[in-house]
């Protein structure tokens, strides 16, 4: 298929209307009238052999995850998405059947969030790569600073188990049932739009846990100039992330403070927050400190660094 | 430097302020308020060994073309850049300086354009890419459908020229006097914004020409279900195309019919544009046409096609 044959069917598998969408995919641009009078706007890329493995990920969760990476960010500014463009780097083995695949899971992960693919571009390359940039609508946009000392910190979703998910596909241990669930969540992972839109009428400041809780918490205590405490129980309180931290004979506060790609959003807040569990505090000072029975640490904001590597 | 390092590099070369603009670079989104109802919205990306050679290209001069190949398809729906994202996948060889290098080109085509980068991500790979995605603002989008018999074709800018700039620097004549224009045309290519945005009041349709006249006129004939009528003479009326060509003993009008990169528009139209020389017309029918003192051909919508290769 050339390339006016590919983007024929990536717009047939794309295709889906939404508010204030003028003109879709099939033009030199998208052509939009914005719903809200204030925009949330990232870009996000996911790239063969740093991001995914073909061997440990379908081309559909390829897609997906692609998508739902970026959307995040939407959700962690308090945000709500509302359409996307997609670049597709794609090498001269992907075919015309995983590109498709790839589309129909991103698709599906646009229709979770309700907010479509509208356009994008193709190019060859030598590793497949996709970046997305998904434009959201918010009353008020929660940032990273912007947290004070006596909020509580607050996480909506999981952290650790992403990172156990890819150990144990790495490790070839893709059938133990004890994993499923966290093998599920790095393939499959879900942004947290109801949380995220929840979280606008009152955080102070939220980050999303795209790279690991202690480093993405540690971008929010540093942008807000104060320090985070985290709750050594409350980050233990995960019976799923402890039996998959179990199964691997990891531990299970590394994988929950340093692993990435779990999607989880944290915000600092007076108030509770719905669908938000309390982890810890916000207190005067800087960096990140860990509270346990035994008493306080230090934490470095260590986490997934692309350029330490 | 370490990713976080990287970034705050690149938001001191990048920052810069904007209409509309809340919250730019070091957050998980950008924040906006849009100053028109209307908006434009494109990503274009840019990989090393496809679209770019090290050895051919400055890094600057890369991190200017990334941006000027996105933003002249805001200026082609006859809309004005208003702030852009740009992803970056950048390999281990690829070093700090040369990053920042990337990032003043960018810095630089930004400013012409009058459209800020407000974010980005940063991300590794086995190749150096750059997807930009621009935001433009419009009263009128000029869509590819639209244009109808009697319309005059009507063109901004250069055709071929970047081609043989390419061509010439793969051929080792980067010296030469005659080609020196079209070297720099392929180099620090400009798109076209304010022809793109006097379009906008009268054109019935518009392309910009990124992989030849020939191929992406050939879109805006189908998408208009019309057909697309050149003339000879308009396109060989180009002396520095001529004399580049006669450098590198190619015919100059194969290079102006399907060399791509020029960033040229392209506009059908009843009336004369501002910045725009007619160069055909509009007819009932399907597909292009070349026509000259020796008569009438079709012409293959051939042009550069990723997929073809």
């Amino acid at each position: 298929m050339d390339e006016v044959g590919r983007i024929a069917m990536l717009a047939r598998v794309l295709r889906a209307g939404g508010q204030g969408i003028e003109v879709g995919i099939g033009d030199d641009a998208a052509v939009l009238s914005p719903p809200g009078t204030r925009l949330v706007w990232t870009i996000d890329e996911q790239v063969e052999g740093v991001h995914f493995r073909r061997d440990l990920a379908s081309w559909h969760d390829v897609g997906w995850r692609s998508y739902m990476a970026a959307a995040s960010d939407v959700a962690a500014m308090g945000a709500t998405p509302w359409c996307a463009l997609a670049a597709l780097v794609v090498p001269v083995d992907v075919d015309d059947a995983a590109l498709e695949a790839i589309a129909t899971g991103q698709r599906e992960a646009a229709e979770v969030a309700g907010a479509p693919v509208v356009g994008g571009n193709l190019a060859r390359g030598p590793a497949m790569s996709i970046a997305t940039t998904v434009l959201g609508t918010c009353k008020r946009p929660v940032e990273r600073r912007g947290a004070v000392a006596g909020d509580g910190l607050w996480m909506a979703g999981r952290v650790g188990l992403a990172a156990a998910g890819l150990r144990a596909l790495e490790e070839g241990k893709g059938t133990e049932p004890r994993l499923a669930a966290a093998i599920a969540a790095w393939r499959v992972p879900r942004a947290l739009f109801e949380e995220g839109w929840a979280m606008g009428a009152t955080a102070h400041a939220a980050v999303d846990v795209s790279d690991g809780l202690a480093r993405d918490a540690g971008h929010l205590a540093e942008a807000s100039g104060v320090q985070v405490v985290f709750d050594e129980a409350a980050l233990l309180d995960d019976a799923v992330l402890l039996e998959a931290a179990g199964a691997l004979g990891e531990s299970a506060l590394e994988l929950a403070l340093h692993g990435g790609e779990d999607y989880a959003l944290v915000a600092a807040s007076r108030q509770p927050i719905e669908g938000f569990r309390r982890i810890g505090e916000v207190r005067a000072g800087r960096g990140l400190v860990l509270r346990s029975v035994a008493g306080e640490r230090r934490l470095e904001p260590r986490g997934f660094d692309h350029f330490a590597r």
